[in-house]
């Protein structure tokens, strides 16, 4: 029996369950490669660290030379994180002939352009399915299953810690602040949680989404990142009696050149199977010109559902030195070539429906003045609702607006204007209102 | 610029559906593959009939060998459906070194034995994610996604007529026929809808299913098929009010060396996802060892998505042979050599949750008389729910119970028994809910 060897670097939770998948999973995973997998070396900042698996097998070492420089080493896994020391690593071994697996959204999404220009100089396959998703084979659709189709959209879930605390703060009328505390205590949350709920996570599970499904390398920092820290559990009620759901959305879309691509919480309509995604689950949805629409779901994160994503990865780049070839699929979906330089439009350039919800002073012809503005910037309501009067008529209420399909620069012009009258007594919430295609 | 050159079997809906995706398509496909595609001949039943696509640069014919026998031809792809001639053709072509793509369910469901035997003996690829789910990459999901996993649990949706039906059944509270006379007048339920209704379609999808998931050929005879046509409008209300809806699901699971495949109605729990899947839409919940649960979802039929299916399968053989190789994933998941012969369970030694309507004239100790029954044939009550009591005493009452995790052998027993009783006003109905692992 023939043994694929692998290299790990990094031994946390994931690749410990990557270490445990292949023990466990051994004699399947023979039955559908033909060949074993083994991991043969690991290289951690911290050998001496107790761990939850057994060493036995592996050789421990914090050089990387030590994996980079094995000629008997077939497969480099990077799972230490970060984005210099990762990258270093990920460039040296595919300039070592070395095909890589990562789950390194951040390494994949910052600096894309290195990583992906090398990867395709070397023509090498970058197992990259735990990136995004975790356990959900979300990508290999986008690469594989979705090959014939033109790629309208993309939104997905993709944040489990900020799903969590949404679908919590709706079943539960929670404050944001009560649910993250408990989602820290319960580890659905990290101590620093800024990354999560800032949003910025999504944001790089998006950008690879983006360019994966647009076959080209858009500069991250142009990606509009809102995170959920200003959804109040007011908001949810609202939308709730509105028929919608709030979720943290990424959102992928294209139009010639130039590619939207934003994460910001987005109210849902209730019948759209999005919004009934709760917990810390993830789901994508891909709307392709032939296949319409269709949703991937599952766990987004975790030891076991991202190790399994990893070993797919092995299994399918073990495939190839199987069966002799260097690698079968463009990494990017597109042969070399055929890569694009894509624009990130603008964001005030988007079309949306928004909710707006405005804290005013009960004076007659508020509602005058605030549909006035919004009628002067081309934008006309949908609807509104005034949800409870207070009973003491100095109280602010709140006046909820939902636009018809607006430029995003016209509703900012327009908050703008009417933040400056003496009526309004406090900062105007917008979330944008996503309808999907499919 | 290469092109890769398509022979295909029928151009009905999906037939001309693929061909209009290659031809619109074809600069994204080119760019994917770093090949074109063109469809040069196709084998009809009638080649005079008008079709809505140009047949320009297709040589039309009605005899097989032009295809099977025209050493141009790279990739064979059968549409023509049923499973003798479709048969014959797929087995000539793998025998002739032609790999073949097919939309063809009960081709592979029944025959499965022969036709996997010549793809495995041939060490060819068989494209054949069109055949379960339409454009929904499910089988996909199974061969590579989830190559790391055991699966542990499949339960799907997958015939879109039963699910419209049923769903619309539940939002409308309508009759199984008026809703079935609706859909075949909208196009989603064939004249003659007993295929899809008695649930054999679905069975056929859930065999390839099953057979990927366990690297196995199961009889397909032996899958346990259930249709939908005995749901009532009472039925469903009830299962809502106990916080259930009804669906038609394919259901797999593996013990050891026999495998659980059965299709038939059942409710799942409102929270689930499944429960939101509606119209139709089809979906796989697929649950691996370490991915835990996953679901794909999407359109199950329809040409363009179906068709987008096919062309995904066309592109990954024709990435096969621009890298020169024949194959690279095994057909059933599994090498030859680990092919398993996996007996499907009897259906009187599954194990289940079941809803029962006992149609009982209200007499005293009716109730104590069925749980006496029950009882003795050790079958626990979870809950009871006597819906409306009628006005005159003679008529009818429906008692609804659900019983505990329970063998189907003890609770066919059972109902046998409580036939005979003679405060039994008419059939009793019998609906299993399905729990789920992930």
């Amino acid at each position: 029996m023939q043994f694929i060897k692998i290299g790990i670097f990094g031994l946390g939770v994931v690749g410990a369950s990557v270490v445990s998948i292949i023990r466990k999973n051994q004699d399947l995973i023979q039955s559908r490669l033909g060949a074993g997998l083994e991991v043969t070396r690991a290289v951690v900042a911290n050998p001496g660290k107790p761990r939850d698996i057994s060493l036995e097998g592996i050789t421990l070492s914090t050089d990387p030379a030590t994996i980079l420089d094995d000629p008997e080493i077939d497969i480099v896994v990077e799972l230490i994180g970060g984005v210099d020391l990762a990258g270093e690593i990920v460039l040296q071994a595919l300039e070592r002939d070395k095909p890589v697996v990562t789950a390194n959204k951040a390494l994949l999404a910052e600096r894309a352009r290195e990583i992906f220009t090398k990867v395709y100089e070397k023509d090498l396959p970058l197992g990259l399915e735990a990136s995004v998703a975790g356990g959900i084979p979300v990508l290999r659709s986008l690469k594989e299953g979705l090959s014939a189709d033109r790629i309208i959209e993309i939104s997905g879930i993709v944040n489990g810690t900020c799903n969590y605390i949404l679908s919590k703060m709706t079943a539960e009328g929670a404050s944001f602040d009560d649910v993250l505390a408990e989602a820290q205590s319960l580890g659905y949350a990290e101590a620093d949680p800024a990354f999560d709920v800032e949003g910025f996570d999504a944001a790089h599970k998006l950008a690879i989404l983006v360019n994966l499904a647009y076959g080209t390398m858009v500069n991250f920092k142009d990606i509009h990142v809102e995170g959920i820290t200003a959804i109040t559990p007011m908001d949810i009620e609202y939308a709730g009696l509105l028929g919608f759901t709030v979720k943290l959305l990424a959102i992928g879309k294209i139009h010639g050149e130039v590619v939207e691509a934003r994460v910001h919480p987005a109210l849902v309509a209730n019948d759209h199977l999005l919004a009934s995604v709760n917990g810390v689950f993830n789901a994508v949805f891909l709307t392709g010109d032939n296949a319409d629409a269709t949703m991937s779901y599952g766990r987004g994160a975790g030891g076991l559902p991202t190790g399994s994503a990893v070993v797919s990865d092995i299994i399918d780049i073990a495939r190839n030195l199987r069966a002799g070839i260097r690698n079968k699929i463009p990494a990017l979906s597109v042969i070399q070539e055929r890569l694009r330089d894509l624009e990130i439009m603008k964001m005030d350039r988007i079309r949306s429906e928004y909710y707006l919800r405005f804290q005013v002073f009960d004076r007659v012809g508020v509602l005058a003045q605030i549909t006035r503005v919004m009628g002067d910037n081309n934008i006309s309501i949908q609807s509104m609702i005034q949800p409870a009067l207070s009973d003491h008529p100095d109280d602010p209420v709140q006046v909820i607006l939902i636009t018809h399909r607006a430029r995003e620069a016209d509703v900012q012009k327009s908050l703008a204007e009417i933040a400056h009258f003496d009526f309004i007594a406090g900062e105007t919430q917008l979330i944008r209102i996503e309808r999907f295609t499919g």
